[in-house]
């Protein structure tokens, strides 16, 4: 697969973090697999920002599994450094979602950009599923607003 | 080591976050090691707020190397569940530094406490170096005030 | 807690290893919660040696749980150096074990050393339960011989 | 970039390991973002069977910094299972070199496969490298024999 460029009409969803310590390697900087994960938490607020928990869609029953990936990594980032995990659907199918992701650092220069494929399955049995509709309606909401959209932050301080 | 009770009058530092999907494990729950890492985000967050940026101290030529670390587990926590880590520092040394932590749940439950020892590291040669003058001035400027206190995020929503 | 020193009769598992890249930070070094991965995979070869896969004990409905854990940090160790973990049993009791670990470079200097205690748990209703007898029988076996054991291996060359 | 297909005559090497605990997540089976650093370890013995040690070429000044990275997922596989990385390299350009890797289950079965772009790069300046002449032939020396090989344990007991 090749990573999709975002669509220009795109809502996205943007996740400001630092990176941590543990997520950086010898070289110095971000240890590449760890922009997998950042990938993760983008799509996850994305979802949260949508009005679906991920985590209650599994209590619901399903999963949403990776079953594509794929990223290019454009320059390095170092440990404390801001970075910024922008995040979009790409497309939907019955039981598949597509999502694309761009992380930038704080000046906005291009980190690494990537696409996952993710399919829906019914978790007890472990087999393809349909999205539910109430899932298919709120991301269809998302979709078509070029503007951003922010929500309760991941991480904060009290 | 035993991890070190909170000192009653400790200024305290709380940093609030999710569980990620990649720090569970097939028990369901945080996978014990990360609570190590979280240990270090609260470290983090605690020297920023003091006004003491560790990559600027790195910057420096120092390092603070972990030489001890030891947590108790009390009770699990699950994905996408909030979790706050409170950092204190425990008590300086010349060459080195202990920090006490405890994460809670948000209803403040008790999930795990520890500490760590640091030593202070002269990163050129790889040998103990004491605290500098300035960082040493600005822990005891945290110490001794009960209250909490707050700062800029470390991960927010744009 | 305090790490235990090795008992002096104790049998000990040998688990030779080299670093990973991803185990590393930007010190250039392991970074340090990865230790206690690494007593971890100590752990679970010690038991495959004395007749037990942890995963099959999770099959019978029991896990063990890290209740806490403990390490001393030495000296560091880099990318691709061998590493050995000496793990052995340090105590039993009803419903607890307390592993001790040592591990040492590939010239026997000692690197880090540390503790776990673990409780034993039922998996369904998540609460303390006995260790099973043949697991007590087993782990009785494997004390009070002073050499070294040694078994398949954990990962291969085919 | 799609992954691509393992090349007919291709010289593979293959690394036999369990998953650790670690590398699972709450859904029980391997965390998608851990294949890609199955993939590095992959990688890391092929060089080393090619007579090259990685580490070695970071000791020359040299880096290879992966660029891009594809996975296709089929199949889970869950804790202490074994699994089997297949590598070899698919082409090679005159600062680049692209791997392609298939993990599959001990019975045989594709669990994922994948493929990484790395970039040559001159650690002291951070810029673009021709590959060191040795290592393009040793590389070479690897490709067109369609048998596998084998070469010293990357992890045993002792």
């Amino acid at each position: 697969m090749t990573p999709e460029p975002f669509p220009p009409d795109a809502r996205v969803r943007s996740l400001r973090m630092r990176v941590r310590y543990g997520e950086t390697d010898k070289m110095g900087v971000v240890y590449h697999p760890n922009f997998f994960r950042f990938f993760e938490l983008g799509r996850t607020e994305y979802l949260r920002d949508a009005g679906l928990a991920y985590a209650e869609l599994e209590r619901r029953g399903f999963l949403l599994v990776v079953t594509e990936a794929a990223a290019r990594f454009h320059a390095n980032v170092g440990y404390d450094e801001e970075i910024v995990i922008r995040t979009t659907v790409h497309s939907m199918g019955r039981a598949s979602l597509r999502f694309v992701y761009a992380v930038e650092d704080a000046a906005g220069r291009l980190l690494c950009d990537g696409s996952t494929e993710l399919a829906c399955v019914e978790a007890a049995r472990r087999r393809p599923a349909r999205l539910p509709p109430d899932v298919v309606s709120l991301l269809r909401s998302t979709q078509g607003h070029p503007t951003g959209f922010s929500s309760n932050m991941n991480e904060s301080v009290t």
